[in-house]
Parts: C-alpha cells; structure tokens; sequence
C-alpha cells in the first residue's frame, strides 16, 4: 500500500519520451498511466478493452474514422473497444490514461510506435 | 459511443449534494463518477475492490486506521481492497472516481450517507 498520494505534475516531470506510457497505479487488474503525446500516433484498435484518456494539459485530438474529438484539459474521453482511433497533438499534451493491465499502446498496430509495456515511473 | 469529450467542470457544475458521487462515464465494467465532498464522511471498506481518487480541486483527506494521507488537487491516491478508510474535506473539494460499477459509496456501513448508484449527470 502507497504511504502517500501520486502528484501527477512530478510524475510528468520524469517523462522524457513521448507516447510511451508509464505506468503511476494499479486499481485492480487496470493500471493508471501518464503518457506526453506529440505529433501523430497511428491508427490503432484495442479489440479486447475500453479506454480512457484524460487530458491534463495542452490538448488532446483523438480522431475517429468519421469524427474528430477534442479532449481539451480536464476533459476525459473514453474510446469504446474496437474503435479505431488515432491520437495525435499539435503541441504537446499531458494524458492519464486507463485501461487493463497488459494493453500494448498501439493495439492492433504494432510498430516503430510500440512501448515497452507495464514500465513504472 | 460519445460524440465529444467530457468536461468535468461543467459536470461538477451540476452537482449540488456532497457526498453523492455521479457517472460521467464507463470503461468496461468500470464506473467514472465525480463528487463532491465537504465534512467527514463514515469509516467503511471495500471488501472486493481498490478505488481510486483523483483530487481536482480543494484538498481532500483519507483517514487511514494507521496514517493520514492529503490528497491535494492533481494528487491520486488508490485506497486498497479491504483497508478501512475515512474521506474528509475541511473545505469542499472535486474529486473524480474510478471503480467497478456497482460499488456502493459506503461500502459496508450502509446507513445515512449511502447515496443512490448508478446515477449519471
């Protein structure tokens, strides 16, 4: 058991890559992770879970294949298993993101993007 | 599936009651919900599952049988299964929740505080 909470800015702070999530927690089998996004991610789907992200700063655009979400800070999205989706960000942006333990960050698409997976910080 | 994202400050806008937490959301069989919380709240666990708080505004307090934990705005804390706890807030804070669905707010010590589940806003 933690001995005290996770101030999510130091976390960041630790952060030197982008789209490379760490992970902060696990809520039973889910793990909370930070992540910097910048740039254009790939078109991916995570066949198997829902997930969440939410944006802590600067600004989030998830694109879907018919739409295009706007996740500003301190707005959640939560993107439904299955739908391929596409993060990207012009500036970059701070994001906490749940989902099960195991979730590779690129989905079906795995590629130069991949992340090491469940690395703690 | 949602056509934008979530802004959690106009849904803590709608929320009157302390203590009376609301879905804004679901990841798998997962519940996002906010509340907000002022006073002491009643010592109780969770007999089948962690939970998570996100501190987004104001300082929020668990009272542990064994420490004290402060949970400032930006900080999360994931109170284990079964571990006893007491949230309080000497002024009212925001404070955002992840846990399966289903979970009852008073865990087990039912009585005055429990508030009615699976209410969204």
């Amino acid at each position: 058991m933690k001995l005290q909470s996770i101030n999510l800015e130091e976390k960041f702070s630790l952060i030197r890559e982008h789209w490379s999530p760490r992970v902060i927690g696990e809520l039973n089998d889910y793990q909370v992770k930070l992540a910097k996004f910048l740039g254009d991610f790939v078109w991916h789907r995570h066949e198997d879970t829902d997930e969440l992200f939410l944006c802590l700063s600067g600004r989030l655009t998830i694109e879907l294949r018919d739409r295009t979400i706007e996740v500003n800070a301190g707005e959640i999205y939560i993107v439904p298993k299955g739908v391929e989706h596409r993060p990207r960000a012009e500036e970059e942006c701070h994001v906490l993101l749940i989902e099960p333990k195991g979730v590779i960050n690129t989905g079906n698409a795995e590629g130069e993007l991949t992340a090491p997976n469940d690395r703690w910080i």
